[in-house]
């Protein structure tokens, strides 16, 4: 039996609801005559987003307020306050281990002057549960959505590709780190465990006044754009040749490996956005790096690699 | 070993890290000139919080919306938006389970004009897990908080006590509900299944303009009358003849033993709340039942039964 995907039922729950707000980083909602309220829900299950022995306490805990703060910036958007619930077996609630996790969340907090306003803590039968709430702002009718971009628009990312999947990779082989975040020497491993939020480049982006939508990439590049191909109702073509791939995937892994790695690897939390040809010149001497074109095809997205086009399947992550 | 309370973490928390909006129902944040925001969020795990034996898919998808509308109507505020994030094992994904989740949720969402505009969906290796948050709007400074409770204030519930607990033991003892709802002829079951929050009386309580504190009865009589003792440094002092006791749990349990589920019996939802003693005429004609009065002795409850003082322990829920 297919197993309907979580994409499908959400979509299948927005049109038997009408649902306005659901299908973008953040719902946006009124706030008052100058801004938007920007609200992202994240949950973190133990097992399946995240596994203790691979990671800090701390860490986690920074990569729990990363991942939302991330969706704030995909929308342009600036935090401001955030909700923590964890539900925690009985035998690590009697370690140091909620204590080390906070530690770790109220690093990037106070790093962003994000605010602890609430929250919930309960007990769990047996996995960490972990659900990651945060509100930000943004200017009234700005927030950049996954449904503006327009046939021809160039399709621009920040940073590079595939370093998360990458570190995924090695602690699946084995790699291990130490509490002491000064011993982790390998890069890719802490693009996996210690995301970064790109608020700055948002910020820059935004206040550009040109970008037609926007996505973190969150479940993979072929994914997220599969998300801004759908929701824009347009079609992509991007280019093997233009991917801004992890320079350290190279000491670790094939080039077959680590392409697929940049294609479809999740949790990179970089930008990937759109932007009209007249306006790319605004772009320059910005860390991003162009990748290809939006097309008239809805929903199809074509790879040319090698000078020849392919179909390309979104291949990123999906619980279901 | 005795292991810390989930209440003693918040404590050390909210001391360690300087937090000025936890510790009530809701967080207040500034929305407008006019209005202040009220956000919440609770985490619902099974076999924990509930059991998927006990319940129907419809009743959860209810009861985890409810639980979040009375921590707003506990703030005397007006819910607006909520998000729903869940976390569902494979072998219920593959069923109607959350068609039929969701649906209860909508009912309660459409009741009480709630839009849902966002959320998460994963997987969850073993149980199933649900955060439900919610926000609101209260105007600006008017959020009714724990902590403003004065001693001599008088005491009040809304509505009976003990019936959700009643509930409880009755499923405990192995009561069955069938899908359709029109079969439930245990109201006491009812209590535990189908939270009704309490926004109407909330919103009549709210425009006298005369409550000092309000908390809604989510862990139990002692204990939340003994948060607001806490968050107001107070004490207070309550009549064991004055208890609104559910009258439907004389025909199960003894009254020993229903005396205790009115007392510390969780998930009721009703509303607690004090008022100064100058005001309590208008409160006349209002379902709601006055049980005591605040004292000076910080952090004490003394229950009156047969005419002689003894001090009551909080015995409420607590997942630690």
């Amino acid at each position: 039996m297919n197993t309907r995907s979580e994409f499908d039922f959400l979509n299948n729950l927005k049109s038997k609801y009408t649902l306005l707000h659901v299908g973008d980083d953040c719902a946006v909602v009124p706030k008052d005559s100058d801004r938007d309220l920007l609200l992202t829900t994240d949950m973190l299950i133990e097992d399946v987003d995240f596994r203790l022995e691979w990671t800090t306490p701390e860490l986690l805990g920074r990569k729990t307020l990363a991942v939302s703060l991330s969706d704030i910036a995909a929308m342009g958007g600036e935090p401001k306050w955030a909700m923590l619930s964890i539900a925690v077996a009985e035998n690590l609630w009697k370690t140091d281990f909620v204590d080390r996790f906070y530690g770790g969340w109220f690093e990037v907090a106070n790093e962003f002057n994000v605010e602890l306003v609430g929250g919930d803590i309960s007990r769990s039968p047996d996995k960490l549960v972990i659900d990651s709430i945060a509100g930000g702002e943004v200017a009234k009718g700005k927030a950049i959505l996954r449904s503006g971009a327009k046939p021809d628009n160039a399709i621009y990312v920040t940073g590079t590709l595939g370093g998360a999947a990458g570190g995924l990779k090695l602690l699946e082989r084995g790699f291990e780190i130490t509490n002491d975040l000064h011993d982790l020497t390998a890069n890719l491993v802490l693009r996996q465990l210690n995301s970064i939020p790109q608020l700055t480049m948002a910020n820059i982006l935004q206040s550009l006044s040109i970008l037609t939508s926007m996505i973190d990439l969150s479940d993979g590049l072929s994914s997220d754009l599969m998300h801004i191909c759908h929701e824009s109702s347009v079609g992509a073509q991007i280019y093997a040749d233009l991917l801004p791939i992890n320079d350290d995937l190279q000491n670790y892994f094939h080039s077959d490996d680590y392409f697929e790695m940049a294609l479809d690897g999740g949790e990179d939390f970089e930008l990937l956005f759109t932007v009209s040809e007249k306006n790319i010149s605004l772009l320059e001497n910005l860390p991003v790096t162009r990748i290809g074109e939006m097309t008239k095809n809805p929903g199809v997205i074509e790879l040319i690699r090698n000078g020849k086009p392919e179909i390309l399947q979104p291949k990123g992550y999906r619980h279901f």
